[in-house]
């Protein structure tokens, strides 16, 4: 009682009336979280103290204290901030401010996108974007850079497919670029050539697409502490307000410091570094500590062992079924890869090892068998996507707690893809979320924006339904797979504080955590798939202050 | 009141009771700072707020505050925390980590050193270590791998010079570097060469240092944090809490970063950056924030325009005087010297330019006045060393109150090799402490430690009489350049602070500005050069809190 009137007091005193040493009730509201059971949980308010956390989670009856703020919440539904496990935050901020061509429906459709973006910023140097895909198109086939040439000459282009796993340039940036007829494949990636001839044909494979990317300018610090700012302005607008970023550089991670340092990170960035070289540099002799308040850490390290179904980059067990002398990359070899994970679970650093195909999910759990001895405690082994997993492989995820981080629109966006590639007896632990969670491994969920939205309601859609927004495939592709709202919902908040060593921190509204959470238009415990897909986010909260209003 | 009576009630209660919320009586001290207008000014106590600034100085008579803590200062002199503003914090530490041939006065003695090092390490891959000085040794010559390999041939042995522009290998260093009779020297550097033949000699020289450093293994970032604590105990101890690391790395950066995070970093380190790109990586858009209460902020950068005197690598208008056919190394072209201030400066960087001949001081001070009309403003530019500056250049230092960055020991170490490598004209305009002043320009005073031990004490004697601790010369070398012991003072505290953009934060004890401060045992004011040269430090304060103590 003593110090809640000396806080009053405080306050009341120009000395000490800074906003930190207020507290809030958030009243009247309806509220979801889900338990330290995995269970729903509802209350009416929630008490946030002057530092940001939750002194008191309010369940209908309970006598409400008196704060120095009320915020009315009008009746809404509230839940709890939403973790996304896996995405690519500079990516979605420079996404946002390149040329998007995720919307495109055909190879002329972008054409003319392309076109009218070039003619609308005569001042870039560089055509750069990204978000192209063949499948969607119908296409049957990569497109070319005489394609690209017809729409834009003057000047290098160079797009992103979708999936980041290969990229399509104009005859500019190959000249620039300096790739040519007698320009080798580098090893773990392919330069397509022209049809029975030996010419680049404009587009690059994985670590192919290095040869072009390294011609791209570099943006400006500047340019990524934009992109940065866009980002997050994006993920909170979903109500993602914590995100586990996949492959940060070192000039990624200054720019998140910038805004710690600066005070305009607005969400919370669990980091893994892009590669080795990466985290050491950036954490030093281990993971750094939760910074500015648990906005900001480095956790550990994203490496990758194989590349994308979409451009045959997965490293399968077996060829793949439309592409019988192919059976896809992988980026390194065993032993490579033991000796980067080594590297990084040596200093305690946790590894989050991207893995599609079959083959590579199955080396990766044999790679963390071998090393679990070496390197016990609490690791928290992470396999990336784990989207197509052989069915004597999937118990392995159980056996060390290996943390499945997977994206429920995947699904939904490979379908048709992933039956071509793969016949029916390899998709039995394909995109296999329940199958995981009732062996007992640990599933998290994230969007893998840019490469998809990052909108998490789509995300949570597809988890319950494994429907598209078109209804279809009707009852769901391949349903035993399928999870539960509350699953769903875990996957996109509690489990991804557990995935990101975050529990107790955020991720649950709960007495100790941090505010971060959400007002939503909807109960998405009652709401049919197709009706969560159109959830509203009204507002977003990070440390109990509104960093998102839809008003 | 209303505040104090608070303050004391907060502190009084658990909830509050963090020593942040105490404020401290400094009693007792004969104190002595310098004031606004560079005079000596005379106080009795301080009274230091919760936050680590000084809230009042307090002269004779002056009634004295209630406050939670009373320091005894038990009559000891007082005087502002020193501030050293040319070090490299790193290479202090990694100096007291590896082998210190600094005290050696011959040859014969470095090979001692050398072997029972050896010896006494051979768990150590590479023996590494620094601060030969040959002119020291009196042997009129380079010393050579052979001479080396005397002494170590099983190991690999790579020694940089007192001054860091070159380097002393071994046989097996140069083998794993892959340096041989072919090896070419590389622009701005020089590979010396056994007599009358082709074969490396064993020493580099500047850029050429780079071959076998190359091969050198990284340090661990372990290594680095513990550098930093190592050069952290060893600057507190001499009563520097702060400095201007001059060639800030990322690496550098980042351990810095750790410190600070980790609530570690002890003294405030103003960085500049070794280049551009890492000044663009650390700092992105613009200088950073000032971080960790005043503790941490990229300011600049640091570049290189020669080499040094003693191995002829500074830059001058004629010949050496003992080596007719030359006149040392530009580092770069004006052009490109031009190109790297243009890059810094837009961003609004400050810039540190190293120059030592009075062809590279000639040269800068040009660049800099063709730079002022496009980067106005108050830029602060900075001239590290100054060392040899033409008297038809010496009044362009306040045209644009550019800062002559000089550290008063080199001239004491300097003073019989600079009049070997230069005729008496030249002379005129060398280490020329007072005319800089006289003429109106800014001076700041540091150590260039590693190369010279960190002792401000040693650094303030020498500005105050141009004697070395042998009395000699007697009357002190072209006496003309002293300076007088407030600017010597002023040197090492207000204008250091000025030079970094920190008037205001810390450099002077006044209102408002952080509580750094040294007690030691005798009045600088009134001792002699010789007496003031044993100063003892008998305790370090940074921010009101005590971060060494001689006990």
């Amino acid at each position: 009682m003593i110090t809640r009137l000396l806080t009053s007091l405080a306050a009341s005193i120009a000395f000490f009336a800074s906003p930190a040493l207020a507290d809030t009730l958030v009243d009247n509201v309806q509220g979801i979280t889900i338990n330290a059971d995995g269970k729903v949980e509802r209350f009416v308010a929630l008490w946030v103290d002057d530092d940001g956390r939750i002194a008191q989670v309010l369940k209908r009856g309970d006598e409400k204290p008196v704060t120095d703020y009320r915020y009315d919440g009008q009746g809404r539904y509230l839940i709890p901030g939403l973790i996304d496990s896996h995405l690519h935050v500079m990516g979605i901020g420079f996404g946002a401010l390149t040329l998007d061509l995720s919307d495109t429906n055909s190879l002329e459709e972008a054409q003319a996108k392309i076109a009218e973006y070039a003619a609308a910023n005569p001042g870039r140097r560089w055509i750069l974007g990204r978000g192209w895909n063949q499948e969607k198109w119908g296409l049957g086939r990569f497109p070319t850079a005489e394609e690209l040439d017809a729409v834009v000459a003057d000047r290098p282009v160079w797009l992103e497919r979708v999936d980041s796993h290969a990229g399509w340039a104009n005859s500019a940036a190959m000249r620039l670029a300096g790739v040519n007829s007698s320009s080798v494949s580098p090893t773990g990636g392919r330069i397509e050539r022209v049809a029975g001839g030996n010419a680049p044909s404009g587009i690059f494979v994985d670590n192919a697409a290095q040869l072009v990317q390294a011609a791209v300018p570099a943006p400006r610090p500047e340019d990524r502490d934009l992109a940065l700012s866009k980002a997050q302005d994006i993920l909170l607008s979903f109500g993602i307000t914590a995100a586990a970023d996949m492959g940060t550089t070192i000039e990624d991670w200054q720019s998140f410091r910038r805004a710690g340092d600066g005070g305009w990170l607005k969400m919370r960035i669990m980091s893994y570094a892009a590669g080795v070289e990466a985290m050491e540099l950036i954490g030093g002799p281990g993971p750094s500590p939760w910074l500015y308040d648990d906005k900001l850490r480095l956790n550990g390290v994203k490496l990758y062992l194989d590349g994308a179904l979409g451009s045959r980059g997965a490293w399968l067990k077996e060829p793949y079924a439309d592409d019988p002398g192919n059976t896809g990359l992988p980026l390194q070899t065993s032993t490579q890869l033991r000796n980067l994970m080594s590297r990084a679970a040596l200093d305690k650093f946790q590894l989050a090892i991207h893995a599609i195909g079959d083959a590579a999910n199955g080396e990766v759990l044999n790679a963390i068998n071998d090393m679990s001895d070496t390197y016990d405690g609490d690791r928290r082994w992470r396999i990336e996507h784990a989207q197509v997993v052989d069915m004597v492989d999937i118990g392995k995820f159980a056996d060390h707690g290996i943390i499945a981080s997977m994206q429920p629109v995947h699904q939904i966006s490979d379908r048709v893809m992933a039956e071509a590639r793969l016949d029916p007896a390899r998709l039995e632990g394909a995109y296999a979320w329940r199958t995981i969670l009732e062996i007992g491994a640990p599933l998290a969920f994230g969007s893998d924006a840019p490469v998809e939205s990052p909108d998490p309601f789509a995300n949570i859609a597809a988890a319950i339904s494994r429907t598209g927004p078109d209804g279809q495939p009707f009852g769901g592709w391949r349903p035993k797979d399928a999870v539960s709202r509350e699953q769903a919902l875990a996957g996109f908040t509690s489990a991804g504080a557990y995935a990101g060593f975050a529990e107790g921190r955020f991720g649950r509204l709960a007495k100790g955590e941090r505010a971060d959470f959400v007002f939503i238009d909807r109960d998405p415990m009652l709401s049919s798939p197709e009706s969560i897909r159109e959830t509203q986010v009204l507002g977003t909260w990070v440390g109990g202050i509104e960093v998102y209003s839809a008003d």
